[in-house]
């Protein structure tokens, strides 16, 4: 990520009393907590100690069935062994992108999408583009997209399983927020229609809770053994304690109830905060995700995103600015991702109205240095 | 790791009754569960829920305070922003290789080493090699060298700085095993005579619990922002859970006689191992180890390490094959990890007596196959 946009989220998350709509961090009352910690004593008492001791870099064999059962319902031909349990997500698409590429593959992606994937893409040498031929993967995310919180619809689904074939290229489909939804059912994943050239990407990070950093891969069979190898030496193995806690919470809890409570709060959250996008600041472009944490919103001002969340800073609220989910990097003219996740309601809409005041001041000042200059 | 090698280990791990004299697995009667599990109790029910929610790249700022601090008691000029807690000992290696090597540079390692370390030069292209001359890196462990389990003299270290600095070579230095020891006091770390030049890896798996996966990387001032990077592209951050708790544990728990304790319990269980290896194999060569989990053994066996392994499953017992810490890959003549860390006494006794009937089996089998050759 940009140095100065990180400096500037930092000095937002260190701000007393701002509003953060940036980050795509879960709400924290949704943790079950009692739940997890009654697991996690469960867990350290057993008599191997297995959550204390190192383990398999394959991960947990109770949630590898767990992830592989779940993956059957929605239609893919996965079983225990096609899974790999990671150090979250963000490490399935490190191990995923280092058996696959090599330093100037072309990855295709949508022309907005997860900022750490492009992190990633980058450190590893990947040009990330927006073009669909002549690229040697996809990278993407049909469930539930990142930062625009959309559906494919089946027909993109074939056209895209349609397309990586022509192309011989592979599929990295990132299902991270797909079980957080509320505009239509689970979708198939596409690694249920090409289980041959799809490597499927999910975590718990989402529906449970992001500081246990677990989260699973599932490879074609003819690269297990290279993905396991990456992923041994990346970390040897994804922490044992949260993979011991998270099989014994699966077994004594009700995932899909917690799931679509969880979906149920975050859609209260997102028709809150887009009514109060809509009211108060009319001028941006926005639609009503169908799932996920964030709203995308694009505007028509000339500017520098980074300096628009100064500004808001200063005005005691924060975003993410949209070009570090950009392919082009554009800082103009300014997007935004807004976050509806983690702060209640009401100070979500506080918090648009400080934005309001900060987009105001913003062009204030832009009209100023424009008199100055001409 | 070699396949077959993998696959004998896996077959080893799940023979029940089988001795491991292999795997590099603290003792689980070690770990502090009551006092872990009171540590995540507060950790889980802080208001904040830290301990379930994302963090910053670099990880808890008391966990990197505390280990700053511990590396000053040791000379070296650290402090809490020049750490960076990690995905175990192994995620260290990995920030470090990516960001300072390029593909086909030459990394200098003893001519036996860690393992995981040689796998992931390996999955990154690199060469390690004995010489320590024309070389881009230095991989070492001097305060506890693995697998042998020995402090390196004032005098090679004096020895190293000075070679790296001729070569204008960086250091990696690992300290995984620094802590349990009893042969000499814990030294000044190479960290504290090269700070410019000096990565530094350090660990609570072989003290604490290696399931918690939470090691550090300390990097030289101008690399802190580049090494962040690659930490966040390969997996965010490491796991907050652990973190949480050990930043409560540590602060409520003495480390230090904690770590003593762990040593002398190893010293014991260390000299057992080696009185029972000279007294049933005096054929094998190996010096007491001066601290670490392991011993290793080299005897004038021709043949294949893989092999051994395989009839010594076959006797109920397993070791790690030599093949695989040393830098030529050499099956023969055969060498062998063993391990004093993980089994008690009587059975580390009885493991013993096994592979030396396996390696008696195995010498039985080589003859007959010489005869039937000839």
């Amino acid at each position: 990520m940009d140095g100065r946009i990180d400096e500037l989220l930092r000095t937002g998350a260190s701000t007393p009393g701002l509003i953060s709509l940036g980050g795509g961090l879960p709400a924290s009352d949704l943790f079950p907590r009692r739940a997890l910690a009654a697991s996690f004593l469960r867990a350290v008492s057993e008599p191997n100690a297995a959550a204390l001791q190192y383990g398999w870099p394959e991960g947990n064999e109770r949630l590898r069935a767990w992830v592989a059962a779940r993956l059957r319902r929605r239609g893919a031909d996965v079983d225990s062994s096609d899974v790999i349990m990671t150090s979250g997500a963000q490490q399935a698409l490190a191990v995923a992108t280092q058996v696959l590429f090599r330093r100037g593959a072309r990855v295709s992606c949508d022309p907005e999408t997860y900022s750490s994937a492009l992190d990633l893409f980058e450190a590893r040498g990947l040009l990330a583009v927006p073009d669909q031929e002549r690229v040697e993967g996809f990278y993407t995310m049909p469930a539930m997209s990142n930062p625009r919180g959309l559906c494919m619809t089946d027909e993109q689904r074939r056209a895209l399983l349609r397309r990586a074939r022509v192309s011989h290229a592979v599929i990295i489909e990132d299902d991270a927020y797909a079980e957080i939804r509320w505009g239509s059912p689970l979708p198939r994943p596409l690694l249920a229609d090409d289980r041959a050239h799809v490597w499927h990407v999910g975590t718990f990070s989402k529906t449970l809770s992001p500081g246990l950093r677990v989260g699973w891969l599932v490879v074609p069979r003819r690269f297990r053994r290279r993905a396991l190898e990456a992923k041994n030496a990346l970390d040897l193995q994804a922490n044992s304690l949260a993979q011991e806690l998270l099989a014994d919470f699966l077994t004594r809890n009700d995932y899909d109830a917690l799931v679509e409570r969880a979906s149920r709060f975050y859609r209260r959250r997102a028709k809150n905060l887009v009514r109060a996008l809509a009211r108060r600041i009319p001028e941006l472009r926005f639609a009503m995700p169908e799932g996920g944490f964030t709203v995308w919103a694009e505007s028509d001002i000339e500017g520098d995103d980074a300096a628009l969340l100064e500004t808001a800073i200063a005005q005691g609220v924060s975003f993410e600015p949209g070009r570090i989910f950009r392919l082009d990097k554009r800082a103009s003219p300014i997007t935004m991702r807004l976050s509806f996740a983690s702060e209640p309601t009401p100070r979500q809409i506080e918090g648009v109205d400080r934005l309001a005041r900060a987009i105001a001041a913003y062009r204030r000042a832009g009209r100023r240095a424009a008199r100055h200059a001409a």
